[in-house]
């Protein structure tokens, strides 16, 4: 049996060396890291204005400028810090570190005596402050600097972050409570990041404060209109008209059990519920986050891993409703599902929980940024259309194309903090289990038994082979090594030593459990069979009716109009067709396995309707990974292809 | 060869007595057009004020209230006006006709000493007469005020209307023109208003007037947005950033090649110019005509008729995307490719026009319309998913139920003038030709060949029969029977007093060309094969791929959740399956066949994603005319199935 308690790896005790990751990794050390801290500066030319840094000099009273931008800019700028903390420890960079030291101490001379810390409130409407909690996203960005702050803390071991941000949320805590003012926040964040605090400095007010926020939420549904209609100020009109469950204040957490609203919250709060259900062991609170997990998995997510599936709001909406030309998809809700999937996991190490993680750490999140990490999506549809107008089209966010820069920019750094922090979410370990989560390779370095280091090489997802070598400081420690079978699989081998281990000893949660004496040098070696497959949808998911995706292990796949030719829609895939996964290619899009398969295409005659079918042709078809697409200019796309 | 002008027959010497028809002209004269002046008169509860006899009592100065309404208020009372001309040919009625009269009256104490008559600018802003021709319609109401007037006319034999309309057209004609002042209507109507003032007055003005506004529109893509930035105010903000194709004014008329922007104006635009051209012998613009008529069915058309597939503007898109679930295809706009294809007819009699025609009066215009007159549709959607939120929805007008009253009021009125003028549609004729275009049942009086009284019966379009007798006044007269041979008939025989005539005898346009010395009594019967059969989009039609829709003879059928449970989308049609036509149900639906075919249903899982495909069940399935669909209740629906 598992621990019931299992805890995540701290970051400093991993390193990722990883053939599929370590060049995303690269790619956002490098590349994103720096190019975001130029679009903090501003000092990128023909891409949406930041602004942030210059808020913040506003606010500290050092430049005398107007302030610009989102309300929740400041959120920018704490991801961008987070991500730097979490790339210190992949990357070590004095000069990156030391201008992160002075963005943190202006950081300090913009906060209050109070210990109120938000730019826009501090610089443009002091006068305003906490009075709209519907809309002005200042505990949001309040747990935004908590988070970044925790991260630099444990990065690099400095307090001045940590401590801004202890006496920030000391000054949230003054005000919001029991037998305080009434408030919620309207976009959550702030629930998890005092999580993060409480573990960092095991103060119990944060985890008190943390549960008052979710434990209020829902008990008063109109909460939110309330608020608006005694204001007698908004910023915007449409924010106040939105039904409760937008901001999943239309019941108690604890009695909710569909995955609801604005999807990035969502994913927030029960983030967050999750990791205060296991501290707290809270089984009431714990099955409603299993309930809305179920939920969002079996009816409410794109096969990629996205979730949110309209624009309006970046909402969910109802069971099975998943377009794929409309499709939102916002790369923030899936980095979300990973935070959510990793604290399920925490409080129970199921596979099924990390099969999910899986499905968008390889598919709807890396999808969000250009392999080259200089441009993004905000949206992520499973078909592409360019040219065809859509009702869901004419914003910025609906290109079919990545840009360099969002007026809402919330993606790019959340992407940017999570590939540097995957470590992880790759392991974890109780004091008797060490779990082995994603087939990340690299080493990893764990309490468990006395102190072990397991090393694990692997070439997922190209190939479903994975090699650990165990290190015990004890020789002969006894514990167990935990492997996740991938959901995916049908036929994974498992040996220790050169000797293969009995399917018995595969759980029902989906591990591998390998329980011996280790000696220094022991080796695990996986062999999992990974052919490409056909992927089915529900029947009740309205968009992919006739239709039919392929996967290869974790992987999406997705046929682009440069490879196959546009109007995707008249190509079909018999059923009988054979896939053929290729050779890996490493010249092609950062390296990848490409999937072949022969496909029938219809051709289009002049007529627009005819009591016959349209003659087919064969085509030989070629598939790439979905995170890759549109990396070789606007193009066609289709995950889901007409069988 | 048949004659380059035909005419199309007066209303008054055509009788319809047919078995489709004739109820739904019942239903108009009967119900719709009681229940719609009702509604001008604010009679009915609960549904959307109209407000339009009022409004003309404020604007005569006989009743102190405020204005209320549309700026195009005063179109439904016009409509409505038309369609009671109409009805007065059909259905005599001393009663109704005093009440119009009396509300013609009315109009005429609201006209203006000039001329001017738009309710609007006479009782609330005086000043802003003719400032706005982008939005305020006050032009377009006057083309409708003018087509009732030459309506009334024609049916009473009174002129009082038509003088008023001649005063106003001719107030317009004093203002606007070369050498005068530059304009051109933001929505038309009044050009093919003006060609029937024309025809029913032989007053060249009114030609010349039509022709200037048909051939300024477009020499200055720009006006409408210069005239919004010399105007100073606006009544919509959205309307005046509309692009000039919104308004047929991207290039002038007879350069056009494609069917763009708002997809009634377009139509009303175009039936105005194929008239103009066809009597002024104009083959540029009837090249024009040729080729957007040509883009708009061969690219831009449902299967229903419907045209303009997005609620973005009402309006036409690019090629090929016509989604089912969020297809506008306005009421208005089936109508208005109605009017189109009679002028094409009466230009150019070539049975393709007759065919568009066809489709669009037995699927999408009625289906606007329940089945007992008091509800309608605005919006033709050829899939409906009750529950289902889509980002083109949230307004009354995207309901999947037919809603009483519309604060746009347009399409029911426009349905009621087409069904009450069916019998011009069905018949033209020349000197030495007359056309049969539509199999509609009945009598018709022709001047041709000395007199020629032509009577059809027709079990039309549930069986693919028509029998006509002919009368010529002249035992013996020499004249051509022109029959048309549908497009979608495989198999016709045409016999003449019993006698088979010979395949030779069909013209390359599509019509039985029956030449011969007609004896009082002679018969000719048409047989047409009739089976139920599948019907395949354009391969480059991205939402109807895979699918396959029903049609028999020119009804489009849908599948309704109520026969066959929802989900359609679950279904689908094995190309195998036979399609079997049930006899006629004189109790289902006003009277219809319907259509049986084994279905395959696949079964819903718990998964959303699986690897094999969902077991399937097989199904029987029932199918019902599209236009009846939505008569029994919310349920899902869908014209193109899963094949």
């Amino acid at each position: 049996m598992p621990e019931k308690k299992i805890g995540f790896i701290p970051l400093k005790q991993v390193t990722v060396r990883d053939s599929f990751f370590t060049p995303v990794q690269q790619v956002v050390t490098d590349v994103m890291i720096p190019y975001q801290e130029k679009v903090l500066h501003d000092e990128i030319p023909d891409i949406k204005q930041s602004h942030v840094i210059k808020n913040f000099q506003i606010a500290a009273g050092e430049l005398n400028e107007t302030y610009y931008g989102r309300v929740f800019q400041d959120s920018d700028l704490a991801k961008w810090l987070e991500a730097v903390a979490y790339s210190l420890t992949i990357k070590p960079d004095p000069e990156l570190e030391k201008r992160a030291d002075e963005i943190i101490d202006l950081i300090g001379r913009t906060q209050q005596p109070d210990g109120y810390l938000d730019t826009y409130f501090i610089a443009v409407e002091p006068e305003h402050r906490w009075q709209n909690l519907t809309d002005c996203h200042e505990m949001y960005c309040a747990g935004h600097m908590t988070e970044a702050a925790v991260a630099y803390y444990q990065a690099t071991g400095k307090r001045k972050f940590l401590d801004i941000c202890c006496r920030l949320c000391d000054h949230i805590d003054r005000r919001f409570g029991k037998g305080k003012i009434t408030g919620i926040p309207g976009h959550e964040e702030i629930e998890l990041a005092l999580m993060r605090l409480y573990r960092a400095t095991g103060e119990e007010r944060y985890l008190k404060l943390a549960s008052y926020f979710i434990d209020e939420r829902g008990q008063d549904p109109e909460f939110f209109h309330k608020e608006a209609a005694n204001r007698g100020w908004s910023r915007t009109d449409y924010m106040d008209k939105m039904p409760p469950s937008y901001m999943q204040n239309h019941a108690p957490v604890r009695s909710q059990r569909t995955a609801e609203g604005h999807a990035v919250r969502c994913m927030y709060l029960f983030t967050a519920a999750a990791d205060l259900a296991a501290v707290t062991d809270d089984g009431e609170l714990m099955e409603a986050c299993r309930s809305v997990w179920d939920n969002m998995v079996n009816c409410r997510m794109y096969v990629t891993g996205g979730i949110g599936s309209t624009a309006y709001g970046e909402a969910f909406t109802v069971d099975y409703d998943l377009p794929n030309d409309t499709a939102y998809a916002e790369t923030c809700a899936a980095v979300g599902v990973c935070f959510f999937a990793r604290q399920m996991l925490e409080a129970d190490p199921d596979s099924r929980y990390a099969d999910v993680m899986e499905r968008a750490l390889y598919n709807g999140t890396i999808s969000g940024m250009q392999l080259d990490g200089t441009k993004f999506f905000y949206i992520n549809q499973l078909e592409a259309n360019p040219g065809m107008p859509t009702t869901a089209y004419g914003e910025e966010e609906y290109t079919p194309q990545r840009i360099g820069w969002y007026d809402c920019a919330c993606c790019p750094p959340n992407l940017a903090r999570l590939m540097t922090s995957l470590g992880t979410y790759a392991w974890a370990s109780g004091q008797d289990t060490i779990y082995s989560h994603l087939f990340i390779g690299g080493t990893a370095r764990f309490e468990t038994a006395g102190g072990v280091e397991i090393a694990m090489d692997s070439r997922y997802p190209w190939e479903g082979a994975a090699d650990y070598t165990v290190n015990p400081e004890k020789d002969g420690a006894e514990f167990t090594l935990a492997i996740r079978h991938p959901g995916w699989c049908r036929g994974m081998e498992v040996s220790v030593n050169g000797e293969r281990i009995d399917k018995d000893q595969l759980s029902a949660k989906g591990y591998w459990m390998i329980r011996r004496r280790w000696r220094r040098g022991d080796t695990v070696s996986c062999r999992m069979e990974m052919p490409p497959r056909r992927v089915y949808a529900n029947p009740l998911v309205k968009a992919d009716a006739g239709c039919v995706a392929l996967m290869r292990g974790p992987v999406v796949y997705a046929f682009e109009g440069v490879d196959n030719g546009e109007e995707l829609q008249t190509i079909r895939i018999p059923r009988e067709s054979e896939i053929q996964a290729m050779p890996y290619d490493p010249d092609l899009l950062r390296g990848v396995v490409t999937l072949k398969v022969k496909g029938r295409k219809k051709k289009a005659g002049s007529r627009l309707y005819a009591d016959a079918p349209a003659e087919e042709e064969e085509v030989m078809l070629t598939a790439v990974p979905y995170y890759a697409w549109c990396n070789r200019g606007l193009t066609h796309m289709r995950v889901w292809m007409q069988e």
